[in-house]
């Protein structure tokens, strides 16, 4: 199977990229965690991005804070789906990171989550990967399932505190 | 292959569906157009994102404006990729569409674009497309080496303008 | 009467789903507490709305927080008043659940209240139920005389402290 | 039955409150229109809020931009439902307006909706009178049913234009 | 001399109101501190508005959060200059403080200052004081140039730090 | 009578700084209109302020947009009050002007009216005037009574019109 | 002397960079100007960024809009000041661009002005040049000297119209 | 060498300023600190900027926050290059001072970097500087290896703990 490429833009995003690697471990998807600065190590994060398709990469994560480029930066060198999280930061609360992910120039995409929400990032390069694999489509409406079932159980509980 | 499936709220919406539609043509991935209202026609949209796997769908494109829930309500229904369009309206410009569309909780991921950025939505749905298809994915790579292309060419006409 | 139905996106927004509870038991207006997620649950969600009205609901109070879309799911499956709750929620602050609660297309309308403002929320649904049941239209203008009679103490201790 | 009371602050806001009008006609819900300013005409503001019950009021809209007051005024002196509808001015697009109407204090709710949404509005106020009109409720079914219509005759002709 | 109306909404915005009476204290100007709420006394918030002048007041400095009516409401009832000082809370920073404060409709206008600045909201009124009083002009003369020497000293010390 | 100094950052203000003329010349209190940049003639701006109390100012009203110093460049070298008049410009729609005009530091203050409020800005300067000047509080009096019988006025055109 | 690199993401940005190059003429500092979008020209920007300093390149001007990276794309690849123009968009404003341009990480700086700006960031390029050009230096003391005439010509113009 | 000038508003800005200072010792540029308010010493300020160049100075740093004149005030007096910090304050998170520091007109540049931003304020004014001194420019490049190199340990770590 394809792996999924997680690149944080610094190690001070690790606990947000956890996030993402909880999902994929739990759903048996491989990935590979790097850290590689759009800014500070730009070429090799280029290199990373132009070689991704060829090793193996089948979709990568971008987690960035601030002037958040590292998703355009890295859908700039593939034609990989690229899915940015946004990282909340002190001050701007992570608008600034929010925008400086999602307002892509047409031609080159982004596909942007919530603040922090790596876990939807993974979720996300599941359902791309599930689109050929029908087993990690089941896996994936199964998650659903027991997310729905979750719910109904803090629904029960809720009724029985408060009716 | 799989289709792409457009859903607008609202037929004002239109022309920004028409600029996915053009790269979908383009590209040759075959796609379907709709308009389901989240809100007035929420049997429909929930109908339309339940069976759309079985009915051929590999991805969903939702698009709308001020308070977008057409990407999350679809998203709930389907663990296909949903890729959400947020519309500019007046007054708040977006940022409330943007908002409603990108900021989903863990467990169903709306993979959003820049507001009304329906063609990099469309892209986004054949980059995910591409990773069971070499031709498409071919046919991606050379849409962005003609995109380069085109920019040195401007380079070229504004560098003998000014220089 | 009729009974105010208080849904809560995530249990994690129990603590301002209280609100609303203490105003309706001071009140006395019966009501319902569920949990149920436009996007984990939405077909729990949508039945609730769908039979609220045979199951002896007069309004129902929707609180969610990020894309907050619960208030127009339910508000798209009952013409029973809806009102929505949008909850604060790190990063963003609010405005993020506040535009998608507020910004609904014409149509479908939700009552916004302020962030966090459940027991606003609650009120407003007694206020409606006042139309037509003078009891609690006197409970409310009390509540009113006594809110004001509050200030006025407080205005009597500052005025002492102070002048 | 009881009417809707429909105040603008201004004349320039005739444009918003006639949407509001026209619903309430196709409803044949009784409705009064006035201007009064929260500011220019507090006294008046007030003692319409204040006698809006007694005469023959049961609800009220209220209409206003930039530090958009109305709604709060009206709503401290009347326990009768207030819906408040923020007005969309030039530079600041109907943000100010939208936080002055919504974010009121615990005690005294202001229903709002979207930027200019005054037909929403307008619905708001007949869901709550059909609580006690089963025939209105029947109407606004009714409505609801011929705007599901409405979407899907859109979604045929774009089907058949796309597809 | 005519005294400063200080106002507060709630007893919760204690501490701001205190910076204003810091102020007016140091400057020997008389004051008033009170607590009326723009909703929950309306009434009474009027009535003081009305009475201020022949009361003997000459500026009314008004304390208040969230939809932030009481600036409003205040200038509404006198022609007496009215300071609005919005009060920062959870969520939305104050920012929904100031556009409820500062964005009054021509005709009737609230000085605003920062948010929570009350202490230049008491200043602006010794200013408008002065304008009859050479000995407060004076004053205010002389804790400016205090203020410049505190910074001289700070200067001084910062220079000694680093340089 | 003192008079008010309406000073413009540049030229292209002079719309806005006509509404303050227009209520002065109305009110009869003695104005200046001058341009004076803070950023392109600052000392020139800085000798306007610090010479504004003997050359006869009784208040300084500053219109700016973008970063709009000018009201602090003022405030800081007087303490007549200043009221700052935040203007509008393309692209984010005067909050630029607005925050940097109203979040001044303890101890200069400048009284902030609304986005392009250059008639409140007079206004608030007669008020200011007024206190020493019953003659002119009794036209600020009349000019609010005849504000309101205009409202009244476009009520029964209003009401004429609707009901 | 060195040469400032003009470089625009868009030709579509045309406009505000021939505002940058105006400034330039005038002062006569040699410039070059390109088209290289950090997205669809990756390469081409990062070598053009690359080889700056050895072409002969002192700084860099990058005018990009929505999420506009290539100031952040060029200042990684140079250690030459980049100044960056965020350019406005429908929409958002030019909100977007300013945030993206302006919060880099800390270690990669580039120097931000305002929403189309392209002027400033010409002449903040000649500051620096005149750092080591007495008289580039002494251009743009004169340039100054000229543009507060201006303003006092202008003034001059208003006193007499209003005074 | 020239030196650079850190000025910071108050001396609450202290920890801000610090973190340039750091920088300009590493890099062996040589600096002053100094604390001139623009409102509070406004003729301090400007005496600093007017003399700034015959003293010694090549660039100034200007940290302030809230209605953040500071860098406008000096850029006004002085052809130098000035950058601007703008710095975050409870609230409005800092956008204040951001947008009251970047939106300066055309003719008066801030170099504006991000929100606290201060160390890239420092490295901007070293690239400066740089221009003229192969040396400080060595150290640059030497600077951003070392940054990438870090970059790369830590991606060491984290592949290490990851994969």
């Amino acid at each position: 199977m394809k792996k999924v490429g997680i690149v944080m833009g610094s190690d001070s995003d690790r606990d947000v990229a956890k996030k993402a690697v909880d999902i994929l471990k739990e759903l048996e998807v491989p990935y590979e965690v790097h850290v590689y600065s759009a800014h500070r190590t730009p070429s090799e994060a280029a290199e990373f991005a132009k070689h991704a398709k060829e090793n193996g990469f089948g979709a990568l994560i971008c987690i960035a804070g601030m002037a958040a480029h590292l998703g355009g930066v890295m859908a700039a060198y593939t034609t990989l789906p690229v899915v940015g999280v946004p990282v909340r930061s002190a001050g701007l609360g992570g608008l600034d990171a929010l925008l400086a992910t999602v307002q892509m120039p047409s031609g080159i995409p982004v596909a942007t989550v919530a603040v922090d929400g790596a876990a939807n990032a993974a979720l996300l390069c599941c359902e791309m990967f599930a689109l050929g694999d029908p087993e990690l489509s089941a896996k994936l409406e199964a998650r659903r399932e027991s997310g729905r079932a979750k719910v109904l159980e803090k629904n029960a509980r809720i009724e029985e505190e408060f009716n």
